[in-house]
């Protein structure tokens, strides 16, 4: 729920008398369960709804948010870092789609894709394709249109250049790179859009868990490079949506 | 200069005879200065032309980068990191405008402001100044509106929600902060619409020249917060101009 | 025992031939185990007596200090970061009340909630809890009153203003967060009191396991805000005890 | 000001045609000098007015916000990190009384000091001294009873001990230490108080400018103790002054 | 094997015919077993033997070279970092005195105790034993006299205060504190010889395993603390011994 | 397959009708797999083919891989880090030759060794060897001669200086060490050819896993040392091989 | 001096009475200033001549170690980190050819270049030409034939792809950069010779004076380069060279 | 003064009416300066009198300090790391012995030289003397034997074999060196006698002010070495004093 729509039928809602104040006070703050303070409201002020972080929740945690979530108002609603176990009892309770390269799942009907364009996913290696493939979970979950270039690192360019055209004319494309991470720069060059870099932990040794990264994409030499957090598909996916559904 | 209609003009020329392949092809892709080989055609790939880091650059240098960018299509150009005694020089070779808070100038004539909103920069303490104002200098060379927002940190947060309106508005926002950077967060969440994170290198002891600032950034629990490099607002604009223009 | 009546009943006892001076010094200053030197004058320097920190001793060794402690005057005995399998060793050496989220215990009785206010123990996620409750537990043993705000983090800060009243008239506030640890900083500006923050090692990435929190948190743009260790909830309960029996 | 008074006289002035709603609500807010939002309503939330940090600021940017401070309610004004030659124009502009140790002042008349006992500022070596000083100026600032055992470091422990009564009767005691910064550690074992440890960038090599004393006393074996920022003698006073006026 | 009578008897066998100059050069420099070059020369230039350090070591190898050292001279042969697994099976092929807390053994016969007094072990608290005990075996294994005094950390300084006659009169002290080390200083000040200090990593959170005791050791503002590696409870044994055995 | 002759068949292939161009496009370029995008025309470039990193690969994945290889002109090729589990699923599949201590396999034949001399491969401690090893299995997977030299660590130098003869007439040496690295110092002074330090993940506390031993290296007081990851033998050896090879 | 006739004309020199034997030794081990060692037989066994470093050195102290092994048979010396006023002083007492960017300077006269090919140096950009100046005036200084492109970084990729050609080719590429680094990964893909990278200290803030690009160069997903020391032009260099020349 | 002779004689005073009771306690524990507690019974408890670190005190602070010890008791005073100028003002005030490389100096007269052997001082580079000389001048205050062995770093092994038998006679060694800090290492394995690390703050680039040799000899494999802070040749010299008069 997205809309000043979804907002104005609450409303009459009140009027009507179908539902009382206090009701919709919930709805349009927060839930609190106890355990979590719901935020009922996010797909108000970020046009998508909240998404739930698995890592630290168990299963049943997971599926009581979502199905809150779920009978206030949102058709879909994200899970990332929800390793199977707990997805199997999730999907107990509530219809997932879940992908277990990501560990990311979408509960309740994904929306139609739509956007003015693909968002550009590259993906440096076979190794960080986890971390590119909770980015394209996130933008399906999220209703907007991508597309994902798989092993183009740097190592060997050819394979990137092979794609140049579509990287010239994207409207904002997400880097995903472990080990030196020099995909984000590359692209930062060759690209006329924002690209958004996530570093990965892929690497070993002085690759310190994606530091090496990290700092090489915050270094980058080309203008047009921002960083979110190591391994952050999600909130890479998530800034991608905003830009891309701007009109 | 930026359209496909310059190209197109380029091209005429050649086959008018009024400039030779040869001059062209410096024009369409860099002009090798010896010390430097400058890019003049970056307004082809991301819209605006190369811009000069002068941080490292005697002023002559400076000097003579600007002026072959200038005869060679671009209107402005914009200058970074210039300490004051450089820039005495420089504007004894081309005209600029200089302001010294953020050491940052523009070279040419500066476009006309355009955008279809606001670029809303964010600044969260008095010291941080220079950076907001580099943030500030890039989108007045760029050509994209903007407006500033000072001292409004967190420890009192009523400074900042007494612009909660502004911030939800906003189609795009760049937060600068030093120390503990928890600015970036809180406009993360009062915001639908991308922030962008620079951390400065305001503040002592355990801000470690403002990597506090970073680590806080790329930890937002906001999910439409990316970041760039310490005292980077050049980069920050940079994007924010991309993201304002697009269409 | 944290009177300097318990002191006098012990120095009566010897005058009265009760206890000799031999067994007296012991309970005065510290009884050796062999493998531990148990503190059991801690109560006259501290008011609380010794806590027995449960991650590097084995079950029997803590019940063992456990009961040496009860025998020698105290009421009730703190132990913390006690896995569950130790716990239920522990239990069937003598009676405690174990929280299962923070890992603590409190072996004897657990005095009356005491204190002029209510400790307010506010924790910014769910995943933050572990640790909040460490500091709930904490305060119960000591016997004083708190109150604890769980899921109040920055990123939807409505849910934290909902509570503005309580935290602007608290006498001592814990600020229990992970990741970019903001929640410190905007509760010490909405407060008029000391606020200890506790980072915790939640979070992935560059939070480097806390660290990020811990320096946003050292770096508060609020005057009002000190740090404990990573995931010290007990140590900021133990402190903020302290400040909230002060007459 | 800092009382419930000095509000209802602004109020009063109102009904009474003295001050306008416009001025007042400036008073009870913030003021906008441009450069900075004075924040005139600190000393409501916080019982201390707001601080003036010297170190990023001209001494003209300084003079001016102490005397909106000084002419909006408040009878003195905290100077911290200013340079002797910013304080002579200060000097110049308002009346100071300034500390050339710990480069602080007070603007306007400092109060009398009160308390229910002296805030105990322990400082461990002649080197440290800075800092411990920057601690004694902002108690005296704010009012409050303080004094300072000055070179009482670990290392020849006697010199401390030879003040352990003192030590174990404190209400708050302040623990300033560079090098290894053992001190807060033996400080927290003598004493029955909270004891707020500050780090100095005392030291040379493997101290990196504070960074080790830093983490010895976050890790500090003592329940007691709290940490600041290196270097942090303000807000460790900042603190101790609430807790000792704490009734 | 350490003495000048050693090597004579050697030589001596060489001339007698007893063994060949071949086999001589294998006892007087290494012996290749392929996978270790075992150093048999060691106690020439040490005056004790190699030891063998077992964690990387299967048992095979384990046994194998302390089977290759005891034939070749030595008495006596220590390893450290030993599992229990291991350990069973080295115990199955040589005899071996094991203690699992520091999983340290002896092979074949500990020599006599003997020096000129005591080097007194210094435990800062229980969780620290695992790292002393490997010191006692050390220094059992080398026949040197040891004391230990076990949960002597600074937070309840009586403990270690009992005990300051003792410290003021040994030759080498080995002072073995986690967390922030400060057990180190406090027993460099009380003491007139060298303290060699062992930071261990125990502790969590800011210990990041033992760098802040590390760091803290390195910067006492004692004078007569040198520091080894964190958990090395050998390496300060082994540099104990050689100073209380120098006439 | 690294030579012109084997291009030139390709080419006169598709002249000849054997091949098509689509396909031998495929065969110059790199091979699209779906999760990897193979690298089939390494060989042109760096003379050795494309090397399958086993450590985030499944064991189809590397089968498929090692299968498009072999099939498209190589001849063997290499796998690091690959787990036993997965070494003998993809044994299953295709030939291989698997070292257990390196985790390396050959798949196909591996090449005749050849070379101007051997690359000296000098190993600190047994714990290294696994370092080595990897080097080692590169260097016959590549058809590099080579030697081993093993436990030649500078605690006892003369295990070292035994092989200086050896170590002066190499073309191109590779030092393996963990803990403090001096091993590549030691053997840049001794050598008069490039020496490629490999720091290993050996050693505990400040080792840092191999920091310790990586910083050595890099500030190595001998010029002709430089360095490649932690625990990359591999690297190492493709570069000695480069070198060994040279005309 | 570098061959093995030089060395066959000492000892003829001492055969022939016109060295004794005293003299020989020094000129065939090293000569004791007292201040310094000067390594008069590095040229046996590095095939060049000991290198004099200037940065903590006096230009008294420089000069005289030049003057000596100028006279006991280098034909010309390199001295590198010499500051100009030192460098005036030097050029007072012996001839040398000073380069001003890199600090660099050559004694006496400089070989005439020789090697297969040329070195090719690449440097990312002009702010990165102190340290690849550095490597040329080595490389001059040895006596090696070498090429430097300069400003071919990434960002701008397609300056660096005009050159592919002459990369393709080489025997030896020095790699320097700055910032995020990846021209040596892009480089190690293009080309087929070994890459030694050179991290240089150019950037600000998360560069941490080039650490981001050190760690970049160190986890390059090109298995060809080898690094050295941030800045280290110098270092690159004579390794560069040592591998031009091996036959 | 060190003896119980002295001890004696200040009892004898106190008896026979020489000295009060009064002056007598502040010869035997500490004399209040204000600015400084000055430790006038250290040399009762380390034999040593109290040190005075110059760096953070004035002139006028060194001199009192310095003269207050001469008059209690002391024939030497010991000063470091003191600048050139405050030594001139030292100078006027009482006579003084000053060393400009190291920057420190004696007061009063020097002992004469004692101890059953030298401490032998070796020195990697030239760069390094500083540091090595604050370690003879150390030992000069303390009356103790002393030798320096300068430039003997592991680049050119000779140098330091050169000396291997003195190195295996010594009864204490203190290693100077920076950048890698081989020294340490192979000092450790060549001799039977503790080895006392010093790292120093020479190198660049990835050495970080001695981090990197820090570290390095943290870690030596050589077991009897034990490390003091970068650059401390003070502490060094004081623990080696320490070891060379044990009887």
């Amino acid at each position: 729920m997205s809309t000043k729509n979804d907002l104005l039928n609450i409303l009459y809602d009140i009027k009507n008398g179908k539902t009382t104040p206090e009701e919709a006070v919930e709805r349009l703050t927060y839930k609190d369960l106890g355990f979590a303070r719901v935020d009922t409201s996010r797909s108000f002020r970020h046009r998508v709804g909240e998404v739930i972080y698995g890592e630290s929740k168990t299963g049943e945690q997971i599926a009581k948010i979502a199905k809150t979530l779920l009978s206030n108002g949102e058709d879909s609603v994200l899970i990332t870092r929800m390793d199977s176990d707990k997805a199997d009892y999730v999907a107990s309770q509530v219809e997932i789609e879940y992908d277990n390269i990501s560990r990311a799942a979408i509960a309740g009907r994904a929306p139609q894709p739509k956007g003015k364009s693909d968002v550009l996913v590259c993906c440096a290696g076979t190794s960080d394709l986890y971390c590119a493939q909770e980015a394209m979970m996130t933008l399906k979950a999220f209703g907007c249109r991508a597309k994902l270039l798989c092993d183009v690192g740097v190592a060997g360019i050819h394979r990137l250049l092979d794609h140049a055209d579509e990287i010239s004319k994207a409207r904002v494309i997400i880097a995903v790179a472990g080990m030196e991470g020099a995909l984000a720069s590359v692209l930062g060059g060759l690209a006329g859009c924002p690209v958004i870099a996530v570093p990965t932990s892929v690497g070993y040794g002085a690759s310190f868990e994606g530091v090496a990264a990290l700092l090489s994409m915050l270094n980058s030499c080309s203008g047009n490079v921002s960083v979110v957090n190591i391994d952050n598909g999600f909130g890479a996916a998530y800034i991608a949506n905003m830009i891309n559904n701007q009109e």
